[in-house]
């Protein structure tokens, strides 16, 4: 896939909850969903413990490779939360409090209730930017391309739009899917004589099983309009000559 | 955390469709509690585009590091589903026709049905080991400690059982989930304490919002009963001085 202009991004979900299964990550797909409607493509996700070691490791492997890094997990008040901290030791910056995000903390705090564990929200690279959380006014922050976000998905889900002015995407992904009434390798030799013919146009194809009936959905994805529908003409006259049902919905 | 005996997995989830926020992944969770029940824990997940350079650089870097590798998706009859031949390439093993593979799939299609999609999937390094399907036929594959898995949940979940005597786990990590009433900055401090004094105990601390009250998951997890109920035991003796409510379910 070649784009005029390829903005990527890779996710770092922190939390030994989703490792151990008790947590199904739901953030990728919030986060992922935004970014492609920003014109940013999510190239990579890793899932790592809430480990320091590996997480300045993790942060400062992929900082470099992808154009922006966003990480979900650990910044709360809790012994578990070292996500602030790693940070700051893969940038080498100092690690304290944050004299807007404890100003922002302090505000929403009623007076006497603002204790330790509510403070260590603010610790942070102290010359991070903020991320605004309108949900539960701890904020997150960002320090170059890397951008730090709570685990829990109402709270991220809330934030994010406040980057939509900061992040520069390229061109967006626009896509089309296709539910079909038939299963894979009925169009499977078709698809890829298509996909082959179409090098600009990635083509995906899923199997699906809804209220006991077998279908699969055909996506395609390009940045280039007029590509995705000619490859789209195209597996519309393949369902036509084969006769396959269209479904509206799965 | 040190365990008597640790083995360790990680998972590869191969998907566009994961990336592109489409679908949420949910094998992470199966393979985890599962693989947890057979006393193995999950240290990494990656999720990765179905590109071939990727998904070889990724098992040939990840497979020394840990005992066990998980793949999931990329092994139906679609141009998409390059694991199978990924997999040979990142083994330098041949990859054409598995005898049994192929004999499976041709006894499990009707006469005539057996067409050129199908029978791609009878195609994986030749010496592969088998992981038998009993939902659709199509078998999945191990070579050395990789497993190539399903990415269709319900398949993958009706295939792990068969590896239940194949994989050799460690002790078994133990759990206790106690749901309070509160919320984490009350009770960060004397969790930092209690954990402090428990090194071989990993206490993870997670809000939670239900019916739209605020509570917190405390989760411990270790391998030896004993730390694990002396932890309990402390846990729940913070929770009686500071008078917090222990809720039943989350």
């Amino acid at each position: 896939m070649t784009n005029k202009k390829e903005i990527t991004a890779a996710i770092i979900i922190i939390g030994n909850e989703v490792l151990s299964g008790r947590t199904k990550d739901i953030n990728t797909s919030t986060l992922a969903k935004w970014l492609n409607s920003l014109g940013i493509q999510v190239r990579e996700v890793r899932v790592i413990p809430d480990l320091e070691r590996i997480i300045v490791d993790t942060v400062n492997s992929l900082r470099n490779n992808f154009n922006y890094i966003f990480t979900t997990g650990g910044i709360g008040p809790t012994h578990d939360d070292i996500t602030a901290e790693s940070i700051s030791k893969a940038f080498n910056l100092e690690y304290d409090f944050h004299k807007e995000a404890y100003s922002i903390l302090e505000k929403y705090y009623k007076s006497g209730e603002f204790n330790q564990g509510r403070q260590k929200m603010a610790k942070m690279p102290t010359t991070a930017k903020l991320i605004l959380n309108p949900t539960s006014g701890a904020p997150g922050f960002y320090i170059e391309n890397v951008f730090c976000l709570p685990g829990v998905p109402s709270i991220l889900q809330s934030m994010i739009g406040g980057l939509n002015n900061v992040l520069v995407g390229g061109d967006p992904i626009l896509n089309i899917t296709i539910n079909l009434r038939t299963v894979e390798s009925e169009i499977a030799k078709s698809i890829t004589e298509i996909q082959n013919e179409n090098k600009d146009v990635e083509i995906g194809s899923y199997p699906f099983f809804k209220a006991g009936k077998l279908g699969v959905s055909i996506v395609i994805r390009s940045s280039d309009k007029n590509k995705l529908d000619k490859c789209n003409s195209e597996i519309l006259d393949l369902i036509k000559s084969k006769n396959i049902e269209i479904v509206e919905e799965v």
